[in-house]
């Protein structure tokens, strides 16, 4: 058995570049008292990592030069010395980017492989498809009828959004990256109206066509332009639900795209514009996890996933997530069940 | 006795000139069956109007050219036919930019001239007064203790959101364009701190300074700049209520600055930005002239206005209020109570 990880070799000071990692050889850890030993199945990489690997104050620590990553985890219990769950549980967390890691349990959530695949305790009932709900529900206060905007549509979190949406009787839209992607939101997914931003000559006019109501609620994923042709079609009393802005991740101050010009709108349409933490919702979580898998059985929430492979992949599929080559939610698989 | 009427000439296509307007003669309105004749006293100008005189759809409708302005005024009864309230009586509501007008009533209110000057009742009795203290219970939810920053701080609604801070215990900041407006804020209205942003060279690192526990609530008057530099200053679930933007009135879309680069701070800080129209929220609005007129008896609010005097100088007060050139709440006097 050889433990594999991959370390943080130095900080992107723009995109994420495979130099900025390291795949080392690590000791096999044993489990101290009341540990477990937890070899990792999945591995998820996600948006707001890229946010860990500056050194700036934020929800979450910055990831450490010569660290291992972290990252949502499914694994498996290969050993337990009094840890919180038996041998050959499985549970989702917080993990390292390694083959093999302990820990005492804490913060970590038994899964139910009967329930779905292993993997979707990484996206769409995990945090993705949390973060879909508790955006809509918690923050944006969606409601039956509402005409609902989502950027980066087919992506972990907005293919979520646009079928909750869908499922709550709500006319939905959203941008995509490439053709593929908005054929897959339309045929697929059911969304109402969908288009590719990036072979748009007029944002905002592909959005007022997207959206011929105006928005109520705009599930935000990505920042840049679309934000400000999408405040340009909102509705009085609308919600913005502040998720992802990919596109500002990798920047610093003076590389950012300018903000929206026309944030002055927001005052005379009363608009709410919110950022959120998805685990500052645990309710939520916990009661999407019971309506995302209902809704899965019934056929009602289809899901797509791209898969890579072993643990020395995984930077190279946060850089391709980064900048939109997945489809669907980016997971890296390390070992069968 | 004449009825003097200023009228909308043109549209400004940027800031506002005289050239806009025009002055012009009216007939002496007659009140029909349940009308009244309404003489008015005081003319309130205000930053919101400047949207009106673009024609393009808001929560109000736009100023047509050729007719008179239209805005806050206190008026006195000068007869009755009907109407509902009698000859002699103080009302405030949305009128003409005009010495004379009919009306039946409807979206007037009875003001007390014993509880306050006239003209307090266009400002910190008024909408101004009503905009503060909506934007910080309605809206930001401002507890004792909050570290609360506020952008054109010695305007008209600016003023009131820094003493309604300090009447509930919180920390406050504030900024405005000229050194006698920041003395103003420090030396008569007790802000714990203020600075110039006109001449500031860091405006990041002047908000900072004048924040030093960070901030809570931020009651957005401006836009432009400085809200860039309050942004990265935000605290952790912190709330911003957007107000005025006066810096965006005037522009056009390519024409406006651009927005805050760094709004994706928003999401990691779950800050809420939210904008809001003070009528949509009649209980605050009554609630204050309650707590507002208390405060004042108290010596706990205090009031600056900038008078300007007699109709034809409506247009220019306004054009002044604009560019800031005001200090306090501007109003014009058309006549002696």
């Amino acid at each position: 058995m050889t433990n594999k990880q991959i370390l943080l070799k130095s900080r992107p000071s723009g995109w994420p570049t495979a130099d900025n990692f390291t795949l080392a050889d690590a000791a096999m850890p044993k489990p101290g008292p009341g540990e477990m030993l937890l070899q990792t199945l999945y591995l998820s990489v996600d948006p707001y990592m890229r946010g860990r690997m500056n050194d700036v104050k934020s929800y979450v620590p910055p990831f450490q030069i010569g660290e291992p990553l972290q990252g949502g985890i499914v694994a498996k219990v290969v050993s337990s010395n009094g840890g919180s769950f038996p041998q050959g549980a499985y549970v989702t967390g917080m993990g390292l980017w390694a083959n093999y890691m302990t820990t005492d349990g804490k913060g970590f959530q038994p899964v139910d492989p009967t329930l779905a695949p292993l993997s979707y305790y990484l996206g769409i009932l995990g945090m993705p498809g949390m973060t879909a709900y508790v955006g809509l529900k918690g923050v944006a206060d969606l409601k039956e009828g509402d005409n609902l905007f989502v950027s980066a549509a087919s992506g972990a979190v907005g293919q979520v959004v646009g079928q909750i949406g869908k499922n709550m009787g709500c006319h939905v839209a959203g941008s995509a990256g490439d053709d593929a992607k908005v054929a897959y939101l339309k045929d697929e997914l059911g969304f109402d109206a969908a288009f590719n931003y990036k072979t748009s000559d007029n944002l905002f006019r592909a959005v007022k066509e997207a959206n011929p109501n105006g928005i109520d609620v705009y599930f935000e994923n990505v920042g840049g332009p679309i934000l400000e042709a999408v405040i340009a079609s909102l509705n009085f009393n609308s919600r913005v639900a502040l998720c992802g802005m990919i596109a500002n991740y990798n920047a610093t101050l003076d590389d950012m795209p300018p903000g929206p010009r026309n944030l002055a709108l927001l005052v005379g349409r009363s608009v709410k514009m919110q950022g959120f933490i998805v685990s500052n919702y645990p309710d939520l979580c916990k009661e999407w996890i019971g309506v995302g898998a209902g809704w899965i059985k019934e056929g009602k929430l289809k899901y797509r996933e791209s898969v890579a492979d072993g643990i020395e992949n995984a930077p190279q599929a946060f850089i391709d997530m980064m900048s939109g080559k997945n489809f669907g939610k980016q997971v890296v698989k390390l070992a069968d069940d």
